[in-house]
């Protein structure tokens, strides 16, 4: 039997389908894999090596408790996270499907409803022990951890806005970027950063683009409506940008400075989502422009709503690019070589 | 003549008395002087070597202009930017004294006022170039570099206030410290120190210090009246604050570590106000965390105002030590020596 939102952990969710065409999404994280492709009533894809490498694995789901929502998997988007981190689990954190089960408790949700599931799937909600009030202060219920996708909302869209969508809302809205008129730099035009110039424009924003790559300047300016793109190796339009920005989103992966960003700042404040090696900042570049650095992840449940809410009803969709389950290597090396536009979405519906 | 508030220029005010006994603030930093005390209609000590030496000097002031205030300083705070940043001018920049003068279009300041001036005297009122809004928005006119102290404030007490004060007072505003329940975190405890206590208790906070001197736990509970003394060596009691505190202000003046304290904030912020060679951070200890790392310099001209009648309403007075100005060299190395309860000002009616 298939289980679902509400298993006991903290992990990731896991992209999988099981043997009575019902798929469910789920906490995993299992260092007694074996080799082979096992055996039991949910099919996925995982990583049982030190290297990552995903093949086919079946295990079991948990029986379907009083508060769970168990649902059938339809998509799921690959983030840049699952390039760094799958390691001995099923991997698959921005999951779409359809509610095919709920518990005896469920009021909230019923067979059929379109709904999604993000990064987490339980929470101790202790909060002041997690140092997490703003991420976790909602989480009340284990179905809370289920978020409703509005009718006419296209499934596949909807996976990515689970990761990409929310961790970029999330400081957006904790440091009040929805001010129309004001200017938001985004650094990084992957599944993120592409996320946070559609946020950007829908909050009234002038969004200028910061990328490695000028082969992404047209979509960033055509496709997705930036005001301006400026190539981050190039000294002297990065000089132009100086004390020009209100806020910045650093989405970019990799090791980079960061004194050079924040100097495009006014006072404001620069929002990090990446996991570079070290950040090292000379303090007069906080102090004398009175900026602010700040790290988050992922976001809370009730913000997560809200977010889906407000891309549903102004019409704001990830850009997507639909693969099947057996393409997920060249995906995840395509992602490291940064090329996607702007995230990989897996057809699971379709590929099992 | 004296002058005052209101020159060119965007540096220090200088603490000096002219030969009429009145005495001025201004803005002055000369590279041209001379070895000898020089001459002039106000009388100042002056750094005028590499080394930071303070000496008699002598110079002129220019006349009052139709929008500036002249005051007779009585008082002088000394900061630990006097150790760090004294060559070749007249230091001083934590300013209390009366009114002397007043230009012909000057409306909110007569003679006899009791009045302080702070760090800066002047502007280009250009928020959008010097990317300080929050810093400068409300730079309109000359006079408003000049504050009002409330009748009955000590004038000695008040100096502080200009320099020490504003600089913790605004993060503290700017982050909505001012929460009653919530937990502060003082990292260094002197001048910018002990006030940031003395907010925080005065905002409801509980307060824990974090000192690097077991000398200051006494003075920090009785006279400061903190809830809570850690020292900063002890990993223990360190490893028991962890994710405990809502926000953190640094006021630690040298190199030191910034993820040991970053991890004892709940999702929340730490403030810097020191200049510290290089600031190196761990990516995670800001992204799991949602942690910000801030900084800020002095405040803005309402938020001083505000702060000073904050301080005179709710009994707010720094701790001093008074000393005349031939005391000044024992007391800069005492302040590098952190040996300053809590801070020192200059009796500059009486040494001259």
């Amino acid at each position: 039997m298939p289980i679902s939102v509400g298993e006991e952990g903290h992990v990731g969710s896991s992209a999988c389908r099981n043997s009575d065409l019902e798929t469910s999404c789920s906490a995993v994280s299992r260092s007694d894999m074996a080799a082979e492709c096992g055996s039991g009533n949910c099919d996925a894809w995982a990583a049982r090596d030190p290297f990552g490498i995903l093949s086919p694995y079946k295990f079991d789901r948990k029986t379907v408790r009083s508060d769970d929502v168990s649902l059938r998997i339809t998509h799921c988007g690959v983030c840049y996270a699952d390039v760094a981190w799958t390691r001995k689990l099923v991997p698959g954190h921005e999951i779409a499907g359809v509610v095919a089960k709920v518990g005896a408790d469920v009021r909230n949700f019923k067979v059929g409803d379109h709904v999604g599931v993000g990064t987490y799937v339980n929470s101790c909600r202790d909060c002041e022990k997690l140092s997490r009030e703003l991420l976790l202060k909602t989480h009340l219920h284990f179905q809370w951890y289920c978020f409703k996708i509005p009718d006419g909302y296209p499934l596949e869209k909807a996976a990515p806005l689970l990761c990409a969508g929310i961790t970029v809302y999330t400081p957006m809205m904790r440091h009040n970027m929805n001010q129309p008129g004001k200017s938001l730099g985004v650094i990084g035009l992957g599944g993120l950063g592409h996320m946070a110039v559609k946020f950007g424009k829908a909050f009234g924003l002038k969004v200028t683009v910061i990328s490695t790559s000028e082969s992404k300047r047209e979509e960033a300016v055509r496709l997705l409506g930036a005001d301006n793109f400026v190539i981050s190796s190039d000294e002297n339009q990065i000089e132009s940008l100086k004390s020009s920005l209100h806020f910045i989103i650093d989405t970019a992966s990799g090791d980079h400075p960061f004194d050079p960003y924040l100097s495009l700042l006014k006072v404001g404040v620069m929002a990090l989502h990446s996991f570079p090696s070290e950040i090292k900042v000379h303090p007069a570049n906080l102090n004398l422009g009175g900026r602010s650095l700040s790290g988050s992840v992922t976001g809370a449940t009730k913000d997560i709503q809200e977010m889906i809410n407000l891309c549903a009803a102004n019409k704001i969709y990830p850009d997507i690019e639909m693969l099947k389950m057996d393409y997920i290597h060249e995906a995840l090396q395509r992602l490291v070589d940064r090329d996607v536009r702007f995230r990989f979405v897996i057809d699971i519906e379709n590929s099992f």
